[in-house]
């Protein structure tokens, strides 16, 4: 694996993640402890995702925050594009965006770009990326957002004003810009060529309804940072703030060196998985442990390659404490594998079971949840 | 003027226009006496456009003639760039559109391309091409279209079924394509690159509502043909009729060599102008005449090139003969250029006094006419 190339784009991550690698390329700016007591002001304990840097990085952030200090609220924006099953690693962010909408009182704008998933994908239909969204959207609504300030926004569907504002965020983005930014070619369509322009929309949707210009905050993984880059050197000439936005890392699959894929659903939890299916994805996945017990008792595993290490530390253990004896006992082999992943299937199936009950009574409440133009 | 290069793009026409020539260039089909006959037979006395050739050339009007006689009703489409006030000339194929709104009971919809004014023009705004666009409305509505079958298209406001239709057009379109088609360059804005596939949804909106493959005919100046070239590639993949065409010439401006241009207004006469104006703008424009009257009569002047015959032939003088007898009288030197520009004059004064008229009425009506998404 370490020999893999990283690959980070809007449309493929592979390879070994180098986090530290990825700010200076992308050039945004590592989340500081500085920057974490800040935040605390306002939300009391950090959040898990905050103080285990799984959020690591951001651009703005700070600024953000002293806007909200001086009075400006921001909303959120995060989306997510429909061509497949929604899978826990995809809830990560969702989970700390709503831990966000509660502690901040913010409006949300998610955006399901079923127009890029069908530019993008030869075979897709436009039809299928939109059942999809559809689909997606009740763990979207599972994840627990408020139905009052979250504003689900169906591209494919929307009316005139997605269009509307795309048109004035294109007209500032040339082709040598999205071609430099996301490799796009001669032989690209041109609808996916146009879609940045779309995906900068809900960044701007608040301030052009309201007419006041309002910050915006986008938590989402490092892979959608390009589409931000070419947003915020639209923002200015278009009268509003540049979004800012924190960017989380990727939950490692089950696969030997986390590789996770959606042409291999073993190495993921799909939302809608039955507990005996993650019975048997956890049972099955690769770890950081011994090939035996009597190994794993003498020489201990290593946390850091362990994939079941990963999902208590993104979202099944919350306590600190606990997270840190797990990894020593891993370490010491003081703990086999076994029981780890007997532990974590249990949680992740309680944490499912929960999540699968909320994603029905989703279904009748998607269209409360639907951004409709004003 | 022979001199000035050709150009002929939908966003610039200029130099002597080669009718001929752009028959071959564009690779489209002239309108023969045979298609005329054809047409005959359910116009009856055919449209003084199409039997003085002002539309001149066409693609697959024979097929979709074919596709009515076998019972199959197609739909119009035309439209208007709205970037400032609509002038005699853009009245032109508008006035053939809706004589075959009349005879064929044809559904029109007609699409106002406030964005691509918007992409297009550095210095505009979108309220501005949308505010130019409603004003040009009430031009489109004096013209006569029945308010139940015309469909307005407001790009910039249009619910959902314009992106929506516009990307699965653009996925069938390379930036390649749009780059050889228009000449679109690297620093071309992304709208722009983007905006031949929502020109291209009107063809395919009545199908994609009623869910039944619908003929489409689109009545239009020659110079937009490049759009409906990338258009009839993709309507294959997408499962639609490539849509028909047929192209009428423009009629020539006012000043020396028959140009017209927005920059020059003293050579075209606006749908809102005076009488006084009218007055003015025909009694200063260049003709085919000679400088003194005593040369009039004893060389007889150029009809061939001269704008004041151009606006009878086009517009204001219907029948056949008198025609005949106005150019014979001109190259005989028997009508001087003054008598002439005179009579046009009031001919012109009695057109636009009816059509200010109704242009005022349409006022209140707009919303009648505007497409809304079903």
């Amino acid at each position: 694996m370490p020999n893999e190339e990283m690959v980070v784009t809007p449309w493929k991550v592979s390879g070994e993640i180098d986090y530290e690698k990825l700010i200076q390329e992308f050039g945004t700016q590592p989340i500081t402890d500085e920057l974490l007591e800040k935040i605390k002001k306002h939300t009391g304990e950090l959040h898990l995702q905050l103080r285990r840097r799984i959020f690591f990085s951001h651009r703005d952030l700070d600024w953000i925050l002293d806007m909200y200090e001086a009075g400006h609220r921001f909303v959120l924006y995060t989306g997510r594009g429909p061509s497949g099953p929604v899978h826990i690693g995809h809830l990560v962010p969702w989970i700390f965006t709503k831990h966000l909408q509660d502690v901040f009182g913010a409006k949300l704008y998610f955006q399901m770009t079923d127009d890029e998933k069908f530019l993008i994908h030869p075979e897709f239909t436009l039809e299928r990326t939109n059942r999809i969204a559809y689909d997606n959207a009740l763990d979207v609504i599972a994840t627990g957002f408020d139905p009052k300030r979250t504003f689900i926004i169906m591209d494919s569907e929307q009316g005139g004003i997605l269009y509307r504002l795309a048109v004035q965020v294109a007209k500032r983005i040339t082709f040598s810009t999205v071609k430099a930014v996301f490799g796009f070619e001669e032989s690209s369509n041109i609808g996916i060529i146009f879609f940045p322009a779309v995906q900068a929309v809900p960044c701007f949707i608040e301030s052009a309804i309201t007419g006041e210009n309002t910050p915006c905050l986008i938590p989402a993984a490092i892979d959608q940072d390009p589409y931000w880059r070419v947003t915020r050197d639209a923002a200015p000439k278009l009268g509003y703030y540049k979004p800012a936005q924190i960017h989380c890392k990727f939950l490692p699959g089950l696969g030997k060196g986390g590789k996770m894929s959606a042409s291999l659903p073993e190495t993921c939890i799909f939302t809608t998985d039955p507990p005996e299916v993650v019975d048997r994805k956890i049972w099955n996945a690769f770890t950081g442990g011994r090939p035996t017990a009597r190994e794993q008792r003498l020489h201990g595993g290593d946390p850091s390659i362990c994939p079941i290490y990963y999902y208590y530390y993104y979202l099944f253990e919350d306590d600190d404490s606990k997270m840190k004896n797990l990894a020593e006992d891993c370490r010491n082999g003081e703990i086999l594998c076994g029981e780890c992943k007997l532990k974590l299937a249990e949680r992740v199936k309680r944490f499912l079971a929960e999540h699968q009950r909320r994603r029905e009574e989703a279904r009748n409440r998607i269209e409360e949840y639907k951004f409709k133009e004003p």
